[in-house]
């Protein structure tokens, strides 16, 4: 059996799920959330957060589309949101390469140069890795790094009643992607989002302490509501006109002829963060300064998770991409 | 400039090492060991520990040669063994997974099936990782644990004077990687060191609190006793008759018209332990039961790493795979 004909990676990674033996009383959160939580001291003490991450040539980046700089930096980011995501700080970084034989060492030095940007970034130690031959370069990076147990973000941690909001405008990674696949040049702002994202970290430690879920968009906002109402055995309902979409992106969709809402919707690789929050509590996060933008609301009704269009009939809300489909 | 033409896979880490920022405080051993440690609480507190290793088939595995579970197993072991070699105990496990679109559900599931069998013989949890699609099969684990300060092995660790030990015959995966590249069947003894390796967590813990320094032989022994002497700035003496050999892997070489010890000094995937312990000690450790063999000893000529054939000649000693030469 094909890992297609089974329904794809989500359900591929619910079947290996399945096999993983017991619990163990330490692990706070196993497989299933943007990253792994374990108890390492008695609380108050920080969780210990671990997140790993694998980019494959072609089919995450394109070496004629991007420098090698530039693909250190987003494979570094989209680790770092995982930790972002879950209301952490990221702390120590491991990175296993693949190259094969004929790698020009400038290309793998200027990777490294990317990744080690974004880590002075976020001040966080390159402690490692491995580095092996192989015939397409693979990169994985693993993150780890610590939360306060108060600010600890969970998938599943959504209630009927909070609103969800989104840390920025999506779909632009998306809508360079299709530009480029269909032979436009994307204008810069598209570009620079597909080609060297920046997680948002800036104001993650904002949100946390006060939003009860958080996930970061790295599959499109339908994968990563799912996500969370699969968690929180909770429904949603996203407002289609509330879907922040950047100017580019609608200009986009108008020259290729797409909704860019499909774009937001089932793309991927935005790296912004997706929460739900109680209602009372919204006031206190703008108060703060946070740029966000409510996009719809959590309700009681588990596995009911609808997009509500501009003519008001709820439609199933999309998943998003999957790598098997 | 390829990797070959600056000498290869450690001369590349070497270089790459050089463009990390700078130090941190808590990490008590960053890039250039088997695993990073790192202080997350005041000693006496448990250091942390994280290896990563990444395999690629045709590389480093065969589907034609060994069976999912078997490259579970295998993948699995030898990441444990990096935590063996810091005199650590392994805690939890992550890994990633590239996978061709055509590939089994099956073939996935006992391939975790493998993995899972050496996590519940080594009581590690399965937290998480990261699936995605690519033309080759390639699997990334890391493995974070922990190790008492007491009891940590450092490759620098090592003191002019210790005896060098090593905690099984060598050559025994290569031999059997000779003999199936040469179109013979190995026998059971080559073929399981070669396919379903254990890594020496059985004893490792006898050996960490009496050592100084220890590594695991994946690359060779020749590679391994010059990182412990590169790091440790010291030279080594190793006795070529007192390098255990299996009687197979006689008999292998016998057959393939091959040193023997070629495959234990340049061969790899061996698992064993390499370590150096101060003379006096030594009786203690065997008092304790362990079998070891001592191969060697460690110099104060930094730089001079030889190996004494029975002609009494010292030659210089080779290094072992690198996957880069």
């Amino acid at each position: 059996m094909k890992i297609k004909e089974i329904g794809g990676e989500f359900a591929l990674i619910e079947r290996l799920s399945g096999l993983v033996p017991g619990t163990h009383p330490e692990v706070v959160q196993g497989i299933g959330d943007d990253a792994a939580v374990v108890r390492i001291a008695p609380e108050p003490a920080p969780f210990l957060l671990v997140t790993t991450d694998i980019l494959v040539e072609d089919q995450h980046f394109k070496r004629a589309w991007a420098s090698p700089e530039q693909i250190g930096i987003k494979a570094a980011e989209c680790n770092v949101s995982d930790i972002a995501a879950m209301g952490g700080t990221p702390q120590w970084m491991f990175i296993s390469l693949v190259l094969p034989a004929g790698t020009e060492v400038e290309w793998i030095e200027n990777l490294y140069r990317g990744i080690c940007q974004s880590c002075r970034r976020h001040s966080i130690a390159l402690l490692g890795g491995d580095t092996t031959q192989g015939a397409v370069v693979t990169i994985n990076i693993t993150l780890l790094g610590s939360v306060h147990p108060d600010n600890l973000c969970l998938r599943s941690h959504a209630r009927p009643g909070d609103a969800l909001l989104v840390t920025g405008p999506l779909g632009a990674s998306a809508a360079a992607l299709a530009l480029l696949t269909s032979g436009h040049k994307p204008p810069g702002y598209l570009l620079e989002k597909h080609l060297t994202p920046n997680c948002r970290m800036d104001i993650s430690h904002f949100i946390a302490p006060l939003a009860n879920a958080m996930i970061d968009i790295s599959d499109g906002l339908g994968a990563e509501v799912h996500h969370i109402c699969a968690a929180s055995r909770v429904g949603a309902e996203i407002v289609a006109s509330s879907v922040p979409l950047h100017d580019e992106v609608r200009k986009a969709g108008a020259l290729l002829g797409i909704d860019p809402l499909l774009w937001a919707i089932s793309g991927g690789e935005d790296f912004e963060l997706l929460f739900s929050i109680s209602p009372e509590r919204v006031p206190q996060l703008k108060a703060s300064g946070v740029l966000c933008h409510e996009v719809g609301r959590v309700t009681d009704r588990p596995g009911a998770v609808v997009l509500i269009p501009s003519d008001g009939i709820p439609i199933p809300l999309a998943g998003g991409y999957d790598h098997f489909q």
